[in-house]
């Protein structure tokens, strides 16, 4: 008996690795509610509560429970897990909740300096905190192969605590135990892409009045910005060493002489410059200011005050 | 005896294909060199001429034959390359040449205009036009697995007749008849780049004051941009059929409620908004003008007069 009882508690082992870990979820947004749902599909108990009660309804038809109030979401469990719209609305929800000994994981998205004061905050009401910053549209929790993950930033030993729990909407990726850096990180890799954006925008524009189809200029697009995208690792060592030469093809002197075809190009296609003539404006600032066979890298420090 | 001649010669075919077509290059400069060396190594007759002799000396003691003047260069074959540093100096460098009957591909950078006006005078000296826009830096001429390509346009007889021989030092791309499309298709996804390179620009300076390895945020910058840059296929259907919100997961309006997170962060980190505003600025506008649900292809619009 002792034996078929060991076996059994194995086999149930086996099957659940170990008791999945509790999940209070505050916010059930867009966001809140895909997150949810995979924690629903995996097992993990989960208590939710949303300002708004008709949200909670579908996820406690699904098994979650649903809680009346932000406070006794919070007494539910330990992790707590919140998606809200902002930071102000953090500090809505949260107020009069206890936090005491509480593992609060925050992924509302906010500035590095919100996600600080945010820990901050934590730390007075005796919680551990952890930020997070979701790299990620909804459709893409709970679907790894679309590559959407998540930056955690602040305790460690939280992240570690509840690595395996956090992983199950996206992976997971820890970004350093000063709370702001997920949120910072955040920030880096959107803004980037918005300036790609901001160039592809502007490629469209050039052959919005020719005959040529978007769709046979997007994949040229498309793989040559996948082709010069690994040039940040040549701008990551120039950071790194100061030298800001090594390694450059295209230098400076050359490509702000190349800029006239850019900016004639877009006057005849009847095109705003508006888009690309600011960092152009930084190269030539840049050009005249120090040698002119560095690559791009100089203009980078323009920006900083 | 026949039957072994005929042999030795399907042979030569074999090795040889064709009798290699003979070139005339006009410039030595970086790229022309790099293009000269390709055909040199792949056995193309080649003549080659620069303004200052100085850079012909090596090519010739590889192979190449030296003409002492463009016209003798532009003489000895029909098919006649061009690499010079710009428009001005192409014509510069023709004046002079008798171009009637020749095939002239002209591969200096230009704005889609001059290529146009290039092509109807190359048309009145009685050649025919093909013009080029290099997707490569010298160092990736002649390396295929390096992945340049040139854009070719205009007579699309003569692109087919020369396809094998342009195709030597980097793989072809033909985009029509119109002889300023080659330019077109280069300013346009050179442009897309500057604005991924503005963009990553903000991110690295996001970060310059903070302890975070630049080494360790240019992978997930980069694999961030590869994975975003396949927007551009939603937003060629969304001009092609007019329709901008079909498929649009963030619309407009929540980017845009967006925008001031990036601009905190910036101000927090001390870091100028001048390379991102100027696009936060255009989805702004498209807002007030259009429909939220909306994504951000509307912003293009904005952008064409
Ligand atoms: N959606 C995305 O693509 C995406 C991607 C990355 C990160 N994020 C981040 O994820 C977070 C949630 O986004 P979402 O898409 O789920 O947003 P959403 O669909 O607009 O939902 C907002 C949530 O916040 C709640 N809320 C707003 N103000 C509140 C207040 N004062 N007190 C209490 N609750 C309040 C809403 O409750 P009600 O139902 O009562 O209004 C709702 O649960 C945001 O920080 C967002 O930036 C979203
Ligand atoms: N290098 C690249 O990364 C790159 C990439 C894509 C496209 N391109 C394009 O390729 C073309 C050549 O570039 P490059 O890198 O070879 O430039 P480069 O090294 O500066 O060489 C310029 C060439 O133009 C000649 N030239 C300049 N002015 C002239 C004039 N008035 N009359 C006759 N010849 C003149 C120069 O002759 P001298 O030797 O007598 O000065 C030299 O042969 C340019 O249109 C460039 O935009 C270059």
């Amino acid at each position: 008996m002792i034996a078929s009882g060991l076996v059994t508690s194995l086999i149930g082992m086996a099957q659940n690795t170990v008791e999945k870990t509790s999940v209070t979820l505050l916010g059930l947004g867009a966001m809140g509610t895909a997150l949810a749902r995979t924690w629903l599909a995996t097992g993990h108990p989960l208590t939710v509560w949303n300002r708004t009660p008709a949200r909670v309804a579908a996820l406690a038809a699904d098994g979650a429970s649903a809680a009346d109030s932000a406070a006794e979401a919070v007494a539910a469990n330990t992790l707590i897990v919140v998606c809200l719209l902002d930071d102000a609305s953090v500090d809505e929800a949260l107020a009069g909740t206890d936090l005491a000994d509480k593992d609060l994981v925050n992924l509302t998205t906010s500035t590095p300096a919100q996600a600080r004061a945010r820990a901050e905050w934590a730390r007075e009401r005796g919680a551990r905190y952890l930020d997070g910053g979701i790299m990620a549209v909804p459709p893409m929790i709970g679907v790894p192969e679309a590559g959407g993950y998540v930056f955690y930033s602040g305790s460690r030993e939280l992240f570690e605590r509840h690595k395996e729990t956090l992983g199950i909407p996206a992976a997971t990726t820890y970004v350093g135990e000063d709370a702001g850096f997920a949120a910072l990180h955040d920030v880096a890799l959107l803004s980037a892409m918005y300036g790609m954006f901001a160039g592809t925008a502007h490629a469209f524009a050039l052959i919005r009045n020719e005959d040529i189809d978007p769709a046979s200029l997007a994949p040229l697009l498309a793989d040559w910005l996948v082709a010069m995208a690994p040039a940040v690792h040549q701008t990551a060592d120039h950071l790194r060493s100061s030298d800001f030469t090594t390694g450059v093809v295209s230098n400076l002197a050359m490509q702000v002489a190349g800029t006239p075809t850019f900016l004639s190009t877009a006057e005849q296609q009847g095109v705003s410059p508006e888009l690309l003539s600011p960092y152009f404006e930084l190269m030539r600032r840049r050009l005249t200011e120090d040698n002119g066979e560095e690559g791009l890298t100089g203009v980078i420090d323009l920006l900083v005050q």
